[in-house]
Formats: structure tokens, sequence, C-alpha cells
């Protein structure tokens, strides 16, 4: 995996800076390299859903937010990069203090990333898989929307 | 489509008032009827990301408990759903004062539910169908979590 | 919907006539129209799976062509439509004399069209919804394969 | 992961033999451990597309049925694996002498395995990944159906 942009942590700190929901969340951007893109998240009760789990919405959002962070590590300093479509397992009930998600590009083409992400639930010591997902984003001119 | 509880709205409603995410984004409850659900949300900067569309997130999580909310018409009272996976297209970048999510069952089976969740995202007078979701539900009792 | 080329019916028969594994298959195109297409398929023995059900993959595979064909409808001469990603549920087991399916699309944009494919299998006098999908197709120039 | 099955191996070889489907496409099972499963696919003329490439169904029939094999080392005797749903990214354009797919459980729950199908296609001395799969199977009595 090689990036186009020498500036690609700074681009990629601007997609959750940027980013109102994700500050609103408290989502936080962890570790960058090409091609990948790491985050956190402190769990408190207003992410929760009916029975007390870690809302399948706030996997998701953590799942295809860092998958931008991946995709922003590749694309040119003047593009951006757009969800098309993602899909999510929820492989266990979701319980625990914190998230972290670790996103992989899968390919980079020129108009098309395919990144997986993995979204870890911290429970005490012990740290589980709880949701994956594939998320493909479109890259797109700065000006094209 | 049939549902074994005949108070099925108050599931519903439930299944909306104890979710503290949803509460929380501000997610409202609309019209419900046996195998489907409805839901609007109205938008707030908060809900933007970097480009200032509606995030795919917000689109993700509403689709995902509006969804939710029809697999509650037609479970026991003593039964919870669950979300197994689900995955979403987006169909445009999504502007707009607002949200529209209906959902409707398109298979109720005993352990599973598949439901389908159309997204609208209303700007000024005009509605447009954003993202589409199909999302899969486990049935579980309520203490098997 | 619109179209780009008036000969669309040309367009999505080459589609069908070109492609070994449909025919090879059976997969037989039925009516076309500006958005959508219709397949079916009279299933023999070497379409089933380990316990006699009709294969996931012929449903997906019946699913996955004629959301081309829909696509097919839509792109200009000489343009051809690629799968980029599909998901697909399967609803029941599927059991049954033949396969019917019906391709819509929900999106037609420049260089990416999503289209949902329902899958009906009849056994006896019984149509039943047995499989849905959901396609990405990728719109490319003749040459950029 | 463990199984529950010392005959795994014999239960996955059934569910290739006894698959009429996935003889006559030509899919071999190849090695199998607890929790994975091999297949390799020579490619002929008819597995091709209507532009040469190898078809999106054959891809997904093969990331389809491995995972089956896959779920099929973790099940009991008595049980049997039936795809809930897949959702399949195809990479590139897939050219090539022939297809090998490894497919790994993420999650093997009572009724639920989440299996992973990586596809890589051989061209020449070459073998790329042109597709993943992520795949949902119920588990299910042999007379459950």
């Amino acid at each position: 995996m090689h990036t186009q942009n020498p500036n690609f942590r700074r681009k990629v700190q601007e997609i959750f800076e940027r980013a109102a929901f994700i500050e609103d969340l408290g989502i936080k951007l962890g570790e960058v390299g090409i091609g990948w893109c790491e985050t956190t998240l402190d769990i408190t009760p207003r992410h929760l859903q009916q029975d007390s789990f870690i809302h399948a919405g706030v996997q998701a959002t953590v799942a295809d937010h860092t998958a931008g962070g991946a995709g922003g590590t590749v694309i040119r300093e003047d593009e951006i990069v757009l969800s098309v479509e993602f899909k999510i397992n929820f492989l266990r009930p979701a319980v625990g203090q914190s998230l972290r998600c670790k996103a992989n590009i899968l390919k980079a083409g020129k108009t098309l990333i395919v990144v997986e992400s993995e979204v870890f639930t911290r429970d005490g010591a012990q740290e589980k898989l709880t949701a994956k997902a594939t998320v493909t984003l479109a890259v797109k001119g700065k000006d094209e929307g």
C-alpha cells in the first residue's frame, strides 16, 4: 500500500476533527498508518440500547468512520471519501467500558476503496471482537460532493 | 403478517424509550403497525460528518433501530430482538432538515427476522431516498441476552 | 428512470447470450424494461446442494446476473457493468421446480448503479420469495475492464 | 475453536460430495481443519461472464460453499448448516486459470456461525485476492430443514 499524500496524517485528523457527529459521540483518533487507522471510544450510558448493550448504531458509526480514516490515508489532498455502502456483523452482545476499532484497507482502487473494520469491546481486562464490517468508500474530488 | 402480542405498540415504545442512544440522538417513534415501524429525526449540526452531509452512522443507526421496532411488533412479550448483521447502501450524499425511516419486515421467522429499512431525507419540500438497509434480527428470550 | 441507449434490449440480450456461465446454468432472459429485468431458471438436480435445496450459489448467480441485466438497460452502448459487491438474504430453504428473478434499479448513478433482485421459487402452483439481494454495479468503459 | 464431532472431516466431505451443484461446477475440497476449509476450482470457459471475467456467481458459490465447509467442522453429527445471508466484495476483475478459496470461522455460536471466505485467482504464477465474503450460517437439526 502506498499513499499519494505525504501529509496523510493531517488529512485523517481533519476527517475526525471536522466530523461533528464523531466528536459528539466521543470517538477519538488513535494510531494511523498508510492503509490503516485506529480509534477508541469510552462507553457512557448514552451509548447503550434498550437492553443495556452498546447500540449497534454506535458500533456501526465507529466502524464506518474509522474505515473513512483508513481511506483518508491513501487519497490525494484534493479528494474526499464518501461511504457507498457497508455491511456489519454483530458477533456477540457488546458489553464493556470502551471500544477500540482497527480499520485496514483491503483494496485501494482509483474510485473505490474497500476497508475492513474490526470493533473490539473491552470489559475489565478482557477485549473481545464484537463486530466486523466491510465498508466500500467512493473517492471524490472535493467539489464533486 | 401477524403478531403474538396484542400489546405490540407498547413493546415498540419500550424499545425506543429505554434506548438511551436513540433518545440522545433525537430519533422519534412515529406510526407502528404489525410488521412495520416509522421514525423521524430532526437534523442538527451534531448529526453531520466532515463535509456537512448527514453522517452515515446516523443513517445506519436510524435504519437499524427502526428495523428493531418493526421486529418488536411480531415477537412475544417475553422476547427481545438483537441485531445480528445489517447492510446499508448510501444512494446519494444526505443533505436536509430531517430524516424519515420506514422499516418493513421481509420475513418473520421464529429465530430470525429480516427487515428492510428505507431512509428518506427531507430538504425543503423535497423528500429523497438516501439510504436503504437490510437488517437481520435474532429473536431471543429476555434472559438469554 | 431513463436510458441513454435506444437499443437497450439488445444490450441486455448480449449480457445474457455472451455469458457462458449463465447459458451453462440454463438461466433465461425474460421481460426487460428501462431500469428492470426478469429471468427464469428451470431447476434440475444439478442445481441442488447437499440437503436437496436449491444451492445458495444458484440463487446468488441469478440475483447477480439479473441485476446486471437491469443495469444494462441504462448504460451507454460503449459501457459495461461489473459487480462491485452484493449482499443476499436467503429467507427460507429454496425448494421448487423453477426460479424467477425480478431486478429493479434503486439508484442509477454515473459510475455506480444499485439494484435490488428478488428471487422467487415456484413449487407446484405456489410461488414464494426465497431470496433478496442488493447489488452494486460499476459502470465502466468497454476498454477499462 | 473446538469441534463437537471427531469425524468432522467426513462431515465436510459429505457437504461437498452430496452437493450436486458443487460437483457440477468442478469445485474440489482441499485441506480442512477445525474452523476452516479450503477449496480449489479449475477455470474453464463455462465459468466466464460476458466480458471473459470469471463470473461473480462462480466466485460467490465458491465463497458460500467453502464457508459451509468451515461451518461443517464445528457442528454436531446430527446438525446441518444453511446459508442465512452473505455479502461479497469483488475487489478486481477476476482473470485466471484457477480459483482457491480459504474460509475461516469468525464466530461459532450455537445457532449462528459467521465465516469469512477469501477467493484468490491464479493467473500464471501470480495469485491475487479477487473477492472476499462474509457468510452467516444457521445451524439446524437434520430434520428441521
